[in-house]
């Protein structure tokens, strides 16, 4: 067990909660941005790209941080996965607004919010784990609920794909629809990623 | 090299042994699932499922064990890394299952079952493998064929595209059909994953 | 830190050079050959294959060489994932051939050749980095520049996608087409996974 209380490690925690922070309010603007008319959305994109931004800025502090600190609070590799993972959860979600955009997609299937539903409730479960990275304590409710929502994802989604291919479409409002439901999958599959970078994690530390 | 034959380690290997069997009953339910109508089929989905559970069960039994087990044959992250990947060959398998009941796809083309031969040899393989991890003796030729197996796969993937793009099915039949050979590709790589992990434990552990 | 000069590791940063070298040949042969005629095609589909070989050959030396030293320049895991993720690279940029060729397409969209700029790019940059793994010094320029080129690569994918879905193009046109920027999107991905793997070995190994 490595030195958790020092003033440097306490950082690591700090950045890992505020990209946690930065997840859920994602979530929340792409749950908006579904139900919103064309103007609000190029709005709701805007404010997705800066998140984005604001993701990045923290996945690279904790890489300096990283490259500048001796004493880590668990190996500097789990730092750097558990950062990129992180990273990939709010890629997809910004993937997912992006293809709405590019499709010049209106109507969009209705259970596409149900999926988005699990993804505020992943990234609201994920934000509130980072912080107890600190004791790695009471962690497998987190993962073992975020899989579960992932499998609720996962099943929404092939639901999704009967009702896309089911008739009432064409082929081409099909392949659009088909990829924006692919990335809000991605998503839920890599907040999955991250509660599995948090239960290899907590498997060696603890 | 650690403990390998105190009893707490054995059943890490009976473990993998038995979500070995189940792979290669799954992969034998695929292929009986393709050459079936639709009322047998929809019975083989649902052993598929039952599958699926077992092989979660095996899974989580594992991770149960490397979190309680003080010795463990090997690194827990690399065991741990194999229980999953063990898993995604069951997932892709049912996967491509789901699709066809989804897609009530009625004929498949003939080259799908190639692949899925493909897959019942993979699996056997992997299943044959799983109990000599005790000794992590006589391991490469199981995966350099289960690699040569992967890229044979990739090869009838690669001409089923061709048929199905080849004129005679229209759009939505080629997204649906493309759709269920891309999990079968996907079975086919997961199957290597799992032969890299093991290639990857035996390079550290030998 | 390990013995980074003895004869027996230096066989490692030649191998790797090597690969870089064969990964800036395939994405030149990537770039003409999308500008070919059919007949030039199939000759550089050809070559493409061959350097598939060469690349295959180089990960396996590699791979051997784990097995056989006992000394290594760095984590054998780290030599692993690092031949393998070089072959990624190479695998991605033959499946965007081999995907023109099954679907016989004449004309591409203008954007492609944008794309394989940046790989043309990015394999130059990671040819140039890997005989700097030596040193393990001055390649943070090399991994943020990958990263950057991705994101454009990323920018130019999403670009095509709505040249593709913007009309003149009817379904299976677009499915066609859209199969191959993915590869080539997936090949952008793959150096950038190499630069994430060289920049975790320097995080460590430093």
């Amino acid at each position: 067990m490595r030195l958790r209380l020092t003033p440097q490690d306490n950082s690591f925690y700090d950045l890992f909660a505020s990209t946690g922070r930065i997840l859920v309010e994602a979530a929340t603007v792409l749950a908006e941005f579904l139900g919103s008319d064309e103007a609000r959305r190029h709005e709701l994109a805007r404010r997705m790209e800066d998140l984005e931004h604001e993701g990045d800025a923290a996945t690279h502090a904790v890489l300096r941080r990283v490259n500048s600190s001796f004493v880590t609070p668990f190996d500097r590799e789990d730092i750097y996965q558990l950062a990129s993972r992180l990273d990939d959860c709010l890629d997809e979600m910004q993937a997912a607004v992006d293809l709405v955009i590019i499709y010049r997609l209106q109507e969009l299937p209705a259970a596409l919010t149900q999926v988005v539903q699990v993804l505020v409730r992943q990234a609201e479960l994920t934000a509130a784990a980072m912080p107890r990275l600190r004791s790695l304590a009471g962690l497998s409710d987190y993962w073992v609920e975020v899989n579960r929502l992932e499998n609720q994802a996962d099943g929404i989604y092939r639901e999704l794909l009967g009702t896309l291919f089911g008739g009432g479409y064409d082929a081409i409002e099909i392949m659009k629809n088909k990829e924006v439901v692919e990335a809000l999958e991605r998503a839920a599959d890599a907040f999955e990623h991250v509660a599995h970078t948090v239960e290899a994690i907590a498997l060696k530390e603890t």
